[in-house]
């Protein structure tokens, strides 16, 4: 176990997985090297595959598998930190991926809570994650705390303080809430033991004047230069200038996420903005029309977001 | 799509999937037929497998397929209905089990929502529904609503009245929750199209008494006397009668469900109020200690419910 | 304390506040002789006042000292029993309205919970009940559980069976909720030794087949023979029958819930359906508009609920 | 309606009413000039009475009348600005209170939604609202969102951009939530025309970097230094400070919270850290024990926040 990954200080773009545009959505990974590159080229230096924007609870194993075996190839020279999400799935599927994960060199691992027979203690909670930890012995591992979603809202500040050091792997979270008197009691506990991850990209420069200082932000995929410069600006005490570039994030943001929810609208934004083609998200998760898109793109182009 | 199956009348077993003790809680099939014989013997004319009692989210696929395989074979005489659980897990395994299901015979298809990108709406469900039904399109479908594990709770009144006819294989719902007004709006919904079964065991005099006509009930696999004869009272206006087998059963429920989380405190009370050992819970789900199980013995025993 | 009041067996409606329709929806009181008379003529045998229906909570101390001492009047004869809502207010205007409840002869005393320093536990609660007890000791004393409206949720089976008899005077309850399953565990709470009063129409054949022997029910107001008749049709065994009315009250109930809260759309039915013209409810309750009471008549005519 | 109140730039302080230790926890209004002394000398420049930590829903009509006018005078030269809260409370007597802080002249005025038939929509709260404001049509008017007491849970943003001015007196919220995506677009509101004051401590250093502008804060009562510090330090781009700052006074409130609810530990802290005794809460408030401010006292003596 690295003891350097403990403590992660930096920023990590959580990658589309890329899908065709066929009836089943199958994986394009021909684009994955292009698309690891722009993200190089455009100062980002760690990833999260098969997340919530990556939609790996809606993939098998076995996709899962084979789009992991491909980032870990193109982040073999080290240029990007490669974090695997493991969870949201049935509890042997997810032991399964996190042994694969250790296997293919993964750098850390992300994991989901149980999502049918959730926790109703911090103690379920460590006691799943134990056995996350034991298939994954050598990796570091983040709970993922994304209430909106999994439906398991333990207090995250109780939960660190709790688990200490009886989950041998546990480096910290990924906190995707805007609560942030939790996420603070999260960054505190335990003397400040665990990485806390902020997962929502529109609180970024007040998070950072708490003292945050890493996060897992979907925008850093299509629009990366804001998180990296709220970031700077808050370190360098530019208070004015970071609620300049929060509030274009915040803008650009408004507009992409009411034409649907967060994955297909902001799926649609990176297909607009960056490019690469990340495709269509696949069912349950409803694509935007296109004319919703059609929309989006006047109205990120009225904004400047987008040049002609 | 056999019309008679549309609106069900009756009880349904949800089957425990039997486990041995061992580290990797490996499947134990071969108890299945002393099973099956065990429910025919007792009055129980169906079963649900790999449902929540079922432990069917804690399952690969190929597990869920093997133990629907054999139930498969132990119901192809006729004697019990078979209803298969196909949900909660990522979409492409969903409609993997459904399509299974419906090549191995099964009777019915019960079906979870997506439990993390949920649905938001009634028709973000019907969409997802329409999905699992083309991938089984001659078996009868139903929806699993149980807002506390699943946290989708899309009013089933609304829902069936909007569905009509637009899913061509959905016959209803399980109903797994004692919010009444809202199973009695589900009841009538669509002018009685659909089969609204019962999944409370704690509040069936007062369903049957409302007008509910079939009940999916953990306690008819070791209780399976109490249920039956509770909707027989009812049937015949023996009110009276019909609480005191509620009483009775709630009674024994109350020390069961004390002891641990319903799944796993039920599954004690299977191997200790029947013949049939189903063996110990698989994580994360946490079994009873044998100092729980021994406390639940004698409670149950004090009030005869275990006679020596 | 008289003893028979603590079970209470029967049904009581909730009575509306007759305002009129100028600015201020001044208190009509000259209609509630007539009001009393029309209760009274329809079998009813108890009444709640300044309850939800009542519109309590928007009303002054000094309003509903009048209401209540008008109603004592009306009630001196022994025909209603009289039940008084003191609760929803500030703590020091609650002990005032039990303290005069208890002095002008209300024989029983309703009370929500604090409203905005909730009751976190059961301790909480029993404590402000406590207070209350204390201000009218010789007056039977019921708990309002409508969580709903008030926000408070506290698990109705603990909370009785940890009262016990640390509140002198408590009786029971008002259960307005239509999860079964706890109102049974109220009604089992202590060996019986509490007052349940189902306080939701559209469940009450359930509820009266599980064991509820008492109920607060609005439509007693303006459809007085469903209840009564669903209650006896339950205690002879008339299932069928039973069902019958609980299909007709919940068809009109359907029509005339679905234009506006619940508070506004039965008091309009109560002026539709009734004698009795109760009018306007005061803000911030949203009185129906002209033409969605038009509309509620014309759908309550078409159903024969009124007769030309 | 002065323009300058509307957009107001500053820190409140919400400051305790000052109760004797009787039975009834009578008013102790001699104390009250000290206190304002004592806030002024502290850098305070405005004040919220009758707030949360002011017991205002457990006063009656009259005591908040009375603290009200005492106040006022104490702020009749203009060193604190007066808020007075006026909700809570039935709608009558809350349209009285806001005719009364008008006419005692209060320099703006704070309410709660109905707590009991609460808002459904930002309609029906628009609509209460600007009742509330034609009963002070000369007195700056701000809502009070604080979803964990109320129970109304309304997003701000959503709100403040339906208002736009259809409440001529509305000129901001009190925003007593750490979920500050939601404060950033309430602040973000109808091209920033609100006054937002955010209404939690632990967050001020981030919600300052993200742009707030005006808090009112509990702590500035016992601490009065933190807040402000903490404010200068994030306009003059001390990030580093600013989190030092936070860190403290978060470490404090750790102590202070832990040994109650919120308001009875807060008020107890109020009187250990200041030179000011508001004296106990009041019923159904519950007051800490002596042994647990003896606890508090010795771990806030332990941390140097309380000196010899």
């Amino acid at each position: 176990l690295k003891e350097e990954i403990v403590k992660y200080e930096g920023l990590i773009a959580p990658v589309y997985t890329p899908f065709n545009n066929d009836p089943t959505r199958s994986l394009n990974l021909e684009i994955l090297p292009s698309y690891a590159q722009y993200l190089i080229d455009n100062g980002i230096t760690g990833i999260l595959i098969n997340g919530t924007a990556g939609e790996g609870t809606v993939m098998t194993v076995e996709e899962r598998k084979l789009v992991a075996e491909v980032w870990a190839q193109l982040c073999s020279q080290g240029q990007l930190h490669l974090m695997v999400h493991v969870g949201g799935v049935p509890l042997p599927d997810v032991l399964e991926l996190a042994q694969h994960a250790e296997h293919i060199g993964a750098n850390s691992i992300l994991c989901l809570p149980e999502l049918f027979h959730k926790p109703a203690t911090c103690d379920d909670l460590i006691r799943y994650l134990q056995l996350v930890s034991q298939a994954a012995p050598n990796t570091p591992l983040f709970y993922y705390h994304i209430p909106s979603y999994s439906g398991v809202n333990l207090h995250m500040g109780e939960f660190l303080n709790k688990v200490q050091g009886s989950i041998p792997t546990l480096s910290g979270i990924k906190f995707t809430s805007t609560v942030l008197d939790e996420g603070y009691a999260a960054l505190k506990a335990c003397n400040e033991r665990f990485t806390v991850f902020l997962g929502s990209d529109t609180v970024m420069a007040g998070a950072y004047a708490l003292g945050f200082e890493s996060a897992i932000a979907t925008t850093l995929n299509m629009l990366p230069q804001f998180g990296q410069q709220i970031v700077q600006c808050i370190k360098d005490g530019n208070i004015k200038e970071a609620q300049e570039k929060q509030n274009d994030l915040n803008s650009a943001l408004e507009i992409i996420a009411k034409h649907g929810a967060w994955v297909p609208s902001t799926k649609m934004a990176m297909n607009l903005l960056s490019p690469i083609d990340v495709g269509p998200t696949r069912e349950p998760i409803k694509t935007l029309t296109a004319e919703e898109a059609k929309q989006m793109e006047n109205e990120l182009t009225s904004l400047s977001f987008i040049t002609s």
